[in-house]
């Protein structure tokens, strides 16, 4: 699968960010032509030796590199991106890449 | 599915990094008790701003947070974690989380 991976990094306000993230965010991604999974982070990101400074982990996955290309680009893919600084008031750092399993 | 997600930055030397991690790191890493799935990134890693200096991103899936827990805790777990800085030249950052989908 080709992977929009998406770590949020702690916003000012955790329980505001989260429900804006449920009520608004969710629903305007999944309109993404082309998207064929959401998975998100439930409870806390850690790292092996404690915190991460991560809020909420998500990860939207097509079928190829081109179906997510023209999923980020259509209005709705748009309209997602535009709504990221409405929320992600800690920063957001975004990856892309296609992926296998092994 | 709880993931641990290890996000390796740019190696010292990139190839060395490639050749170690397919023949080396890999069949140690899935002999990790309880993994359900690995999955591996094929190509560039990027943001949608250009490089990320991230070069390879890896999931590695299991049922629960306690099958992860436990996953990692065995010696399979402590020989894959001990491996990484055979090889991790760049750093590496690891994530441990629950996740779903929505």
């Amino acid at each position: 699968m080709a992977k929009v991976l998406v770590l949020y990094k702690t916003p000012t306000d955790p329980a505001a960010f989260d429900k804006y993230y449920a009520t608004i965010h969710i629903p305007l991604a999944k309109q993404i032509p082309g998207l064929k999974r959401y998975d998100v982070s439930t409870g806390v990101v850690r790292t092996p030796a404690g915190p991460s400074g991560v809020h909420l982990a998500a990860e939207l996955n097509f079928d190829s590199l081109d179906a997510l290309a023209a999923g980020m680009a259509s209005p709705q893919g748009q309209a997602a991106a535009a709504d990221l600084p409405n929320f992600a008031t800690g920063g957001v750092d975004l990856y892309l890449y296609d992926s296998k399993e092994v």
